[in-house]
């Protein structure tokens, strides 16, 4: 399942409603312009059915949470459009199985088949930010999947300032790295602005994978339960080096596009030598929380 | 052995002749303007007492190595100055101990005792960087040392490719990271340049790791056995969103330094909660060469 090695990979980048087949019909437009374009895989913004809820705490947004099975609506269609269009979606959703919920994605390939689901590791926790409330911490473990433009491992949002997730990911055989994310101000710290931090951590892992590394994050103001946060956009594609290839501005809807070689991606890693040279005996400490002794 | 909050972070950058008395002489003297300047911790180039040798796979170079015992020169002037100095100095050497030979750093504290040695756990290997031909990988595994000035993490150069290694030393207590390097131009690819690849990648380490790192760089052309390489200097110190704090041009001698208070860098590390959120038990691959299935 080697397909083709010259790939188009795009990135979307929108605000939310909180009205998902209003999120669903923006997040096709923008689908079908990244195609258009020649994007073979297109990645949009995380949980982009509608506003992050996680803005607060609140019983009612469980009922967002829905099983990933063939009935899911948003899932149905990005699946269909994925068809369409002859495109790889990763599509993050909120899920629900039994008594657990999940900050999930569906990896869809281009004819539209669900590969599989990845369930966010990482939850984060703070100010505006509670997904420990809603999220339990994923139990898949990091995946990564085989399509027709190579070998993908995505992260959801906070899974981004990970290195062990990356590294894994890029171990387990992927060729791209990619990053649904939704991130902007915090509460109470109208200062605080941590978009260049974000953008250097994952540029960090590209330079440190030599793989590229995209980024999808929503833009716009969102009020939940009387509180505002204000999403910053900046969703960028990265090359092997850590370099922009393509990025986003703070607002506005966007559609990137970067074009990769997966041959020479390949060649470059091996001649580089990072993943000849690890020493797995010595990363023993990596297993611990608090360095093992 | 908390010491004092408020760190001043040192680093020197120069061109090193291949006698050793002479960069010992080049190396002290920085180190002390450095130390007017009021750093507490100066970090200098990777294995400054000479040429790269490296450049060439010559039996010669071997006898470059000494063991790392109180009769070893560049150890003794190096423990001197730290000393009278009262600053922290890492120091890079070529170590011979019995049929071994290793890319070591002692750490030299402010008194200048040696706290102990690290030895290179990655080593290179490609044109004009023939380090498989000297050095057996490191035996240390990663190590930190508690100093007055903050407890210390140092990867050699190589090393600073690798997530593993800098989160292995946060993991085990570093609050600070620091890479003495020789990197610069490729033999046979006069357009190829790594520089920015090389910051980006630990500038993602600090992003990751919410901690300073800080990487001293050579500058200068040298010759070895008729073969010319170029070192790109650009030696630097990251502030904990990966942001350029201090940087150095890619020719000319530098002494930079940077301020930061330890107390605010571990409040935001663990409000930001990264290494609250970590999940050991889905980091098995890392232990892995090849994702392990």
């Amino acid at each position: 399942m080697d397909g083709q090695d010259r790939v188009r990979l795009g990135v979307v980048q929108f605000a939310c409603s909180d009205v998902a087949e209003e999120n669903v019909a923006t997040a096709s437009r923008l689908v079908r312009q990244a195609a258009r374009q020649g994007a073979n895989i297109v990645l949009a913004q995380e949980l982009f059915e509608g506003h992050y809820f996680c803005q607060e705490e609140n019983p009612e947004h469980f009922r967002r949470a829905r099983p990933l099975d063939d009935s899911h609506p948003t899932l149905k269609a990005m699946r269909a459009l994925a068809a369409e269009l002859g495109v790889v979606i990763p599509v993050s959703l909120f899920e629900r199985r039994n008594q657990a919920h999940y900050n999930s994605l569906v990896m869809v390939d281009d004819k539209g088949a669900a590969l599989g689901i990845y369930r966010k590791s990482h939850i984060p926790d703070g100010p505006g930010y509670s997904e420990k409330f809603y999220f339990n911490p994923g139990d898949t473990g990091f995946r990564v999947w085989q399509t027709r433009f190579g070998t993908i491992g995505v992260g959801i949002c906070w899974d981004q300032w990970f290195p062990e997730a990356a590294r894994t990911m890029a171990l387990m055989g992927a060729e791209f790295l990619l990053y649904p994310t939704a991130i902007g101000s915090e509460p109470g710290r109208p200062d605080f602005d941590s978009m260049e931090h974000w953008r250097i951590t994952m540029r960090g892992h590209a330079g440190a994978n030599l793989m590229p590394v995209a980024a999808a994050n929503r833009i716009g103001t969102e009020t939940v339960a009387g509180r505002t946060q204000t999403y910053y956009g900046s969703s960028f594609i990265a090359g092997p080096s850590g370099e922009l290839r393509a990025e986003a501005r703070r607002d506005g809807e966007a559609v990137l596009t970067a074009d990769f070689d997966r041959a020479e991606l390949r060649s470059n890693r091996a001649a580089w030598g990072l993943f000849r040279d690890r020493r797995p005996e010595l990363y023993g400490a990596l297993a611990t929380l608090d360095g093992g002794r």
